[in-house]
């Protein structure tokens, strides 16, 4: 089967990305975003690498977004295969049932853009052995083979593989994106980890301890989990758009985006480190942070660019002029720890019609460590 | 080439969708959406059918979202051709190159899952024969033939081509969903549409008269738009996951929601219909709803449904149980006219460092029509 789809023509590789305005020019549309006033140098996309560990829902969308932007390399990192049940998400076909997630990726990758270099992982990386290799990767998986990746996305479905990406990051000191989705299908979040700077995985845990029900407990049972490709694309994309905005410099990266689907909110915050975080490398960042505080955040918006000629002017899909406008502070900056963490396991009840917030996460106020002290006692 | 492609074998016909949990059951997740609480009825997706209008970066992956939801029929308008060009979005790939965009889009769709029903019409819905073939589709288009579309999802990039789907949605009365993305492809909204009840499109056009132009004409002066996978996946999911909220009765279906990418910010807010609306359809509408103001908006979470039998408890994506919680109200339920109107049309300055507001729609408390009084003075 995949012989069969190998066959198709693709188009050749090119060796130098241009904004040549011609139909052949598959980077044509991205190459204008410089024009446009919104990327200064968008080559250097392919120069750098990102890593992405599972290659379901949200993962696969990922890697073709990043594929078709033009990135230098990925590195696919899962243990699993695609099956019929996987069609109601984007990316996988059905004739790619029974391959591995991380061959099918890399064979329709290749085939949108075979400028991208894919390297693939078909591995669990919370095995302990499996686990020093994806460290390894992470540490000498660029370009040039002897520097880190650029970034590492999160796509899993489970507690503990986000647990040892967390765990990674922190030991290696590098800047991560979480991402996720409920197993109701209806809500989903990205969170960027900067060790030592923000919380990491283990400062915050979900508000309950985590009953190890993954989606493979789930499927023995006979039940699984709802998904949508709506959700996933959104969180996809969201995971895609500050991976961009951090590669290429522009904009402003969140620290935390939220996404309820029933009512189109999407609140973001950002969540300080916990100081008793069980983790000893976070720990250990956050030493050094509190020693050099220089911020890795990366905030373009807030920049004096003295090379810049004067204010932009943009013209939206009707081709209009644009007037500059900036969105409220408070909903853009919220620091509050106890709003982000009461905001960010929510879900809607549709058919009670009650919306009652549980007990547990009620009250407005409550400081991190009161969340924790409240959740050892569950 | 396209021969080439339909040579894979992709999965035969599924009569009834079913809620078993295997491997090889394509609607097991989408099914889950019951037992989750979230849908009550999932089935009946089969039977709707949705017209969408431009299958480009929007339109293609609010298609392959519905085809993979199991959507009963699919009716795509669309005149152009796939383009190396395109290939920084999502959906159509390399060997498609040069095919219709609706031809590609059928035979990928088909393949994903052949449940769904394909119609499609290369062709252009401006000029005015296709026009009268536009709305007799629209009226007629449901699986059996003589029943109207049960949505209407706008993906085009043009402001000519809106109106003509505003003209034809006054005329019928059929609610749509307007999507759009900005040149500078950082910033991007949904808007739903219902007739006589909310403002159409040409009851609150662009702030500034369209200057005409369109991405041919951009192309002709060797200049086009530029354009992002990210921000169209996100479109599509918004434009989708509220059509899915419509046709299968769940959540809230937004009015509006705004995306603007460098910040991550979405605004959501309501325009009141425009009772100087040059479009006599839209006034003869509006009038028919206030003399029976019986609301078509869709707010499943306001229901007190007597039917369930309690409040529903999810899991998220950690195995933990959710608490029921619902967005500050003032977010979500935004009759301001002003403050929308204010936000819509909002682009960010990266480059410059400047955030001011333009002075042209700068003041609170305006009203729409001191908005377009101003206007007509540009």
């Amino acid at each position: 089967m995949s012989a069969a789809s190998e066959a198709r023509s693709g188009r050749g590789k090119i060796a130098a990305m241009s904004d040549e305005v011609v139909d052949s020019n598959p980077y044509s549309r991205l190459m204008a975003l410089k024009r446009m006033g919104i990327v200064e140098d968008y080559e250097q996309i392919r120069r750098k690498t990102v890593a992405i560990v599972g290659i379901g829902g949200v993962g696969s969308v990922a890697a073709e977004m990043l594929t078709r932007c033009g990135i230098g390399k990925l590195i696919l990192f899962d243990y699993d295969k695609v099956e019929l049940a996987n069609m109601n998400r984007l990316f996988f076909q059905p004739d790619q049932a029974g391959l591995s997630k991380v061959d099918a990726a890399s064979s329709t990758l290749s085939f949108i853009n075979p400028d991208v270099v894919i390297e693939t992982h078909n591995m669990n990386i919370t095995l302990m052995d499996k686990f020093e290799l994806f460290l390894e990767r992470l540490q000498k998986g660029s370009l040039s083979g002897d520097q880190p990746v650029d970034l590492v996305l999160s796509c899993v479905d489970n507690f503990e593989a986000r647990m040892a990406i967390n765990k990674g990051c922190n030991e290696l000191n590098h800047i991560w994106i979480e991402s996720g989705v409920s197993e109701n299908a209806v809500s989903g979040h990205i969170q960027t980890i900067i060790p030592g700077e923000t919380a990491c995985f283990g400062c915050a845990p979900p508000l309950v301890v985590a009953s190890q029900i993954d989606e493979r407990t789930l499927k023995r049972e006979g039940v699984c989990a709802a998904s949508l490709p709506t959700t996933m694309g959104i969180v996809a994309g969201m995971l895609v758009q500050n991976t961009l905005k951090h590669l290429l410099c522009f904009g402003r990266v969140s620290m935390y985006v939220g996404y309820s689907a029933l009512e189109d909110f999407f609140p973001t915050w950002e969540i300080r480190p916990n100081e008793q975080c069980e983790d000893r490398h976070c720990l250990l960042r956050q030493r050094e942070f509190r020693a050099h505080p220089v911020s890795r955040k990366r905030d373009f918006l807030k920049k004096d660019d003295a090379a810049t000629s004067g204010p932009t002017v943009h013209e939206d899909d009707f081709g209009i002029e644009l007037v500059s406008e900036t969105a409220p502070a408070d909903l853009t900056d919220d620091t509050q720890v106890s709003k982000g963490l009461r905001t960010e396991y929510a879900a809607t009840s549709t058919h009670s019609g009650e919306l009652d917030s549980g007990d547990a996460v009620e009250d407005a106020g409550e400081s991190l460590e009161d969340l924790m002290a409240r959740m050892k006692k569950m």
